[in-house]
């Protein structure tokens, strides 16, 4: 969703989808983005650094995942010399696939109405 | 969106959809919260209160949206008798109509997936 790259500062709209379990952030955008990038490099430390997050900071987030899921989200091994590898279980898998529907879909449905909001912003 | 009251800690899906103007963020869910509450008051004094943030931290977000938007959101009066008093324009009437819209119409297009994601999660 993010144009970091782009030229001009660009008006855009980005769903930012929280699922909340009592006082805890089940799933939102940031723990989305882990996910996937676990799911990419195969591994904690590789996706933390990609994201500028510490490692202690991305263990806490697959932490508080995993206690809201039924099941874990990710199998993980913690030090050794494969520090940080790690696979999405199933749960992550389709965690993951549900979460980026929801977004896809939600945007596409509200494109009329975005389109109207984006008359009334400045340029 | 939110149900403080409700007794046991529910699993919830929030929309909370941004609209990004290069560094800016021009409405958020605080943002349209906060217009919603000053429709409502007539005040943004009041609605600062009720939202328990600043009158500071309101102008702050009021003045960022004026700038985002190609006029006004609204028209307040600062200072004097009516300290707080503010108006929404038609502008500002219509950014609260169609974001609540487009919360509304993506709440109701994810549901069959909120429903699958549900499944997985802790009850």
């Amino acid at each position: 969703m993010e144009r970091k790259s782009r030229q001009k500062a660009a008006v855009e709209l980005h769903p930012r989808w929280r699922v909340s379990a009592g006082k805890n952030i089940a799933v939102g955008p940031g723990k989305v983005d882990l996910l996937e990038l676990i799911a990419e490099t195969g591994s904690i430390s590789k996706a933390e650094s990609k994201m500028g997050m510490s490692y202690m900071r991305a263990w806490s987030l697959v932490k508080t995942m995993n206690e809201s899921f039924k099941s874990p989200v990710l199998i993980a091994e913690r030090g050794g010399r494969d520090r940080g590898g790690a696979t999405l279980t199933d749960t992550g898998k389709a965690v993951l696939k549900l979460y980026r529907q929801i977004e896809k879909e939600s945007l596409k449905v509200i494109q009329p109405k975005w389109r109207s909001l984006q008359l009334l912003l400045r340029d």
